[in-house]
């Protein structure tokens, strides 16, 4: 499995993933699963993938070898973030056609991603392909998306998260959000990768791999996790109608 | 969807449901989850219901019918609550045989169960039944089992819910844990049913339903969420290196 976050705020975009994969629960392995395009001063186009490996992995390879030919439509020449995802989405479904048959059977080969980022003369944008092929954008009302375990991570975003909320903030909220889900699933673990893109200012940011040794992140664990306890132990005990 | 919790403590069992049921999203209405059976002073078992409504009705009918006369083996009559849980889930397929053909078609009669209480003679106890019958007994290791729309409200009694928590502290617990699933899923509603069960009273309790207009769970609803907020603002920035 996967967790994977994609926010579209105010002051630009954040994006954290999870590296584990496993087939089954004896396979289980480390792959990046965050993915940057882009061209200095003109666009930066970040990928985040979940689902079928082989699948994922071959449109990533395929967007990369046509965004080196300047002959082709590619990531580094489509006009608009809308029409990079359109590529994406096709891309997908020329890799699931491809290896679909005759040898896959009942594998399911679909992936899903989350597209963002910025092209010169158009605002910061954010999308999630669905594993059918179609997609959605976030807005200001629902300014974040995610992939894959989603459930264990979201009540965090959905009370703290908002399209205002700083790049630094949601940072945080993103890394307590995958603090939860990997205590909570197997599934989901480190390292995780993360890229914060401070809006117009299109450079391809550096990003950075949260390592198991990583002093912050262990340092907010820690926090959050004796802070969720001090809150817990603080709320007050309930009336006697409560027939405790 | 549903969404139920029940705990096995040091102190004796919490249980929590919620009282929404859904029929796709336009079909929705409040049912009672959680019910009693029992004999002061000797036995009080407790079943958490999800799933199928006409089945686990069905179930607890044939249930209630059944206790009512001595001369039948019943929940008011055998010796262990792992004897009570293997007569649940033969009253499950029972439902299921008689109702699933040739009407049923496609349509899926299974249901869940919680079932937890005590039984003069021994400690409290606590099973989970899945859909296909079988069933598992929460332990000191894993003190709390889950029903339904499990995730979302899973990662804060991971971190804070342990065999010696006290019951008062479990049920606070699991209220902040039924806050965020309903914050974040909108299949999982109010009113909830609580009831707390004080190991070796062997009375019926009485329980509580919680309420929209409930003031201390929107207290504490008030008071988790500011201070969750709080708690976040908190967090020190991230380092240079994660090039924020």
């Amino acid at each position: 499995m996967t967790y994977c976050v994609a926010m579209n705020l105010a002051d630009g975009l954040v994006f954290v993933s999870d590296s584990r994969t496993n087939a089954g629960i004896d396979h289980i392995a480390t792959f990046r699963k965050l993915f940057t395009f882009g061209v200095p001063g003109e666009r930066l186009i970040v990928l985040q993938t979940a689902g079928n490996l082989a699948t994922s992995q071959s449109v990533i390879n395929l967007l990369k070898q046509r965004s080196a030919d300047p002959n082709l439509v590619s990531l580094h020449s489509v006009p608009t973030l809308y029409d990079a995802t359109a590529l994406v989405a096709e891309t997908i479904r020329e890799v699931v056609a491809r290896d679909g048959a005759p040898l896959a059977g009942n594998t399911d080969l679909t992936c899903s991603f989350l597209v963002g980022g910025q092209i010169a003369g158009s605002p910061p944008d954010l999308y999630s392909i669905y594993p059918q092929g179609n997609f959605i954008q976030a807005t200001v009302d629902t300014p974040f998306l995610q992939l894959g375990e989603s459930k264990y991570g979201k009540p965090i975003l959905d009370r703290n998260l908002h399209y205002a909320t700083s790049l630094e903030e949601a940072l945080r909220c993103a890394l307590v959000s995958f603090d939860s889900t990997i205590r909570s699933n197997l599934s989901v673990g480190l390292p995780l990768d993360l890229l914060v893109y401070h809006k117009d200012s299109l450079i391809l940011p550096e990003g950075y791999r949260v390592g198991e040794d990583d002093d912050y992140y262990s340092d907010i664990r820690k926090r959050w996790a004796s802070g969720l306890q001090e809150l817990l132990g603080a709320l007050p005990a309930p009336p006697t109608n409560y027939n405790v």
